[in-house]
């Protein structure tokens, strides 16, 4: 290691208890509690969305056999530092908008709901970059989001708790576009493939955040929180079944793959998420959960063999078909629920449309856009870039004081 | 692998999908949106029986080593089928009888308790059952035992949230009624085994489960919710206590067996479930928590030694003494309770204890006979019978492309 | 093993099995319901508790390679018997002062809070003991935990929602008092290590852990709940990022070593338990999260170095640090914050300050003496003390019958 490598390393800490000094004086200033009594979020809910993403991501991601504690521990620093910047970023519009204060903890669970983009990004960059990388990444992003956001609601008219769920679009796409600067790994590196145990670990996280993500779609929801959470409940169990169905049919001997259940079986809840308010009987919400499967489990196999390969693209958690394509499926589906329900007044229609369309393109574009600049950014040779032989490398950033053999 | 072989695994996901298919057509005919702003069900005891029957029983059946991947999706699996199955079932009854529709959360809720009984199933046949007759076994089983529920709640006036405690008992004889059918894997086998990480696992799952049973016995009760609560609290807690006591008296040496602790810690909870709201003190519960662990130690130790091996019955996971003996006492306990509580009204009681008595027969038999016949049929030619020599593995249903060794 | 021993085994099932008898007798007479329906805890608030103790604290302590077993089932015996025990000297102190029972679920709400003491504790002594010193640790430590509560909430004035907080700095000494009569392990002995599977069964219990602090912070507190919860959050997001920051600072290469990050991320919300509900902005708490973490990783630095060698105290999982600190740091900031306040109205704020700085001197010198001397007579010849060699080993209490060889 030399001693360049070394003297940045040392720097590191000091630079991530700055920007924790900052969000602290930042918080002296902007934040104050707001009239808890009337809030609309329970408690329980936010616990719901807090444990999905210090608990379910962390351990979706420890798929790598040898990442889990980066998988876990990366993912746990940008949550707590990007809820900050977050709560912050909010107090600070709010503030200047001269818009009175939410109360505090409908606050902390917008955030939380925000900060699934990063975590969602994060997992395209997966073991390929170091935490100062990471850090950068999540500050730039969370920023992004929150004005792609604030211009779908100004002047896209697009309700708040609708447009919170661009995070899974927003989060896959900004991921990739960030992914596509770094170099790709070796493709014969063993490093980069899972074992059984790890995968296992995975599931355990994949059924955590299938458990909990009824929660996650209504948890913002005004109206119709019940029929939100059916849905989301139905679309996510055919979602399940459809992985599974697809699966078998897309491998050899017709055997199942561990990595498409744990993309496909979440698909349906990313898809419903933009309609779920909308759908007004679970068949609806259960053949959308059947197409987002499909394009998962599909997507999943077109991707690695033709689209990646050709696009130097690599997605490290498969976050393009899990989570990109369900979320364009389910803003396509939301406009097609308009069509469908409104089919006679043409000209309101019309506007309506055209809105969501453009909330969708801004979403994408602003996260295409400013996730190719993220990554150029991340790749100055200021930031010591990962070498290719350390991706996918625990030992990189943690102590193994004492080496296991079969890990 | 045999073509014949190969083509039935091709057909497999196309008949998963049909059936899914007739799922959403019905769900279109059926289902419709009861009145939620009176619901009886909170939606975090929903979510409690949900992480139950995913992630509970997911891992509690990891405990065998080569079969983590299958014990977890495949129980997704049935669990997603069955809910969908419970939940049209239920509004088809309540179509034909023409009764006014519950509210969604109290439907999805009845049928993550019932799915519990296929789930406790597939532990007496796991590892020797292909994905196909799972899924027979699942839409069976929910059909017969919504059978044996009216049939308790009309001809035997057993109020429904008593009725649904019937699953522990209906599950556990189903399955070993199947299992039955099967043929016995090799005693030499050693993939019927555990390993200390997949036990681990395994208490993982053991533990969710101990400390979601008060929400699982209280979710559908109408009165003395609390008291459900903490006796089945306190039960457990006795459960706990007794299963080490018993577990260091069976063994040599006095150590602990784990596969005791994973058994024996449910038990109070299950044997509590039928009579949990007409305990009026905890020390009633706390004593049936611990016959309930006395019986389900001493049972494992008696069926795994004697009865088994004479009947010819393999028993993966220990339901009998697991899930079937506590219900057992669980449904003696209800009667000697009643008598002890109305000893004087002589003639009313005979008929609430014959109605008692007459709801377990029917709920036993029911569950043998149907159980039977299902082992059966799921044994024919058609169904493809897992070979006994791959029983117990991942690897026959599961890709494993980057096999690890220390698995 | 001499017959000795053997017999002593045989025993210990007795003994423990006498205790929950005893136990049962004494719910019969001191256990009565109260009245349900104006509980000031939730139920949602009491299961978070439960899964922290039984789950969340059963996988923290896992870090030992060959210690996984004893250190989730022997947490789960500790915490049954201890909330049991816990339940009934309540009840009797109810009894005794004639005061009328509080409802059941706060009653079993306060014993989950207090068990944590005892948790706590066995960290200190984890792999060191065996199940019947544990018990007899668990039975002493509860009856003086609440002794010592009740000293300061008689003649302290100190309100029971603050003194139930005083589990940490009472559970961090009793056990370190507990550990110094123990013999030291080995310092070259291998089983004193992680391995880093375990070390990751060991973030999952802490992630657990992270994710519920809020709920266990403001599950008892009178008022201002919601600001309890968010000075919580806040405090355990910035004590994550400081474990990052600091644990890269101590460390050759800079880089993370998962040990901090157990203990440190945790740190915030041990600090902030006391003053929680005074803070009336979250900079304060983000503050206190700071320094929390901060002295956590120094302190781990420090004591492993030099105190502890000096005085001969080996602290298994590292309660001293990761609980004794900040909980000192807490009850430090808590007088702090009370002079901040009300800095005018001198006289009673000096009668305040003193009540303060009492109860935690009568806290800690009732750790320590009682803990001493609990220490000294678990290592009794009676004890049958477990010889060093054995240390750290699960197969000294378990069955391993499938040795695995990978473990």
């Amino acid at each position: 290691m030399s001693s360049n490598y070394r003297n940045f390393r040392n720097n590191v800490p000091w630079l991530i208890l700055f920007l924790e000094a900052v969000f602290i004086v930042l918080f002296y200033f902007l934040f104050s509690h707001g009239d808890e009594s009337r809030s609309m979020v329970s408690y329980t809910a936010f616990q719901d969305v807090n444990h999905m993403v210090i608990f379910g991501f962390g351990f979706f991601l420890t798929f790598l056999k040898r990442y889990g504690f980066s998988s876990t521990g990366f993912n746990l620093l940008i949550v707590v530092l990007g809820v900050q910047c977050s709560v912050l970023i909010e107090d600070l519009f709010y503030f200047l908008l001269e818009i009175p204060h939410e109360d505090g903890l409908k606050r902390i669970t917008k955030a939380a709901v925000s900060i699934t983009a990063v975590v969602i990004s994060t997992g395209a960059v997966l073991g390929k970059t170091n935490p100062v990388q990471l850090i950068l990444m999540t500050v730039v992003e969370i920023i992004v989001f929150h004005m792609s956001r604030w211009i779908n609601s100004m002047y896209l008219q697009v309700p708040d708790d609708i447009g919170m769920m661009h995070v899974h679009l927003f989060g896959a796409y900004f991921g990739l576009a960030v992914s596509s600067c770094f170099s790709e790994p070796s493709p014969r590196s063993e490093k980069n493939a899972s074992t059984p145990k790890s995968a296992l670990l995975s599931m355990l996280g994949t059924l955590f955040l299938w458990v909990f993500w009824p929660s996650f779609n209504s948890v913002l929801s005004v109206d119709n929180r019940w029929e939100v959470t059916y849905n989301t409940y139905f679309a996510l169990a055919v979602s399940a079944v459809t992985a599974f169905t697809f699966s078998a049919m897309t491998t050899k001997d017709g055997k199942f793959r561990m990595a498409h259940i744990h993309s496909a079986v979440l698909a349906g809840g990313v898809a419903v998420g933009y309609a779920a308010n909308r759908i007004r009987y679970p068949w609806i919400a259960m053949i959308l959960g059947l197409l987002a499967s499909v394009i998962t489990v599909l997507g999943s196999y077109c991707l690695q063999r033709c689209l990646n390969p050709a696009l130097e693209i690599h997605d490290s958690s498969g976050v393009h078909f899990t989570f990109g394509f369900p979320a364009v499926l389910g803003a396509l589906a939301q406009v097609v629920l308009l069509v469908a329900e409104n089919g006679t007044f043409l000209t309101s229609l019309g506007y309506s449309v055209m809105f969501h369309i453009g909330a969708f393109c801004v979403t994408i574009s602003m996260a295409l856009i400013t996730g190719l600049i993220t990554g150029l950014i991340l790749n100055l040779k200021l930031f010591k870039t990962t070498p290719v032989t350390k991706y996918f490398e625990d030992q990189f950033y943690w102590e193994f004081p004492h080496l296991a053999v079969g890990f």
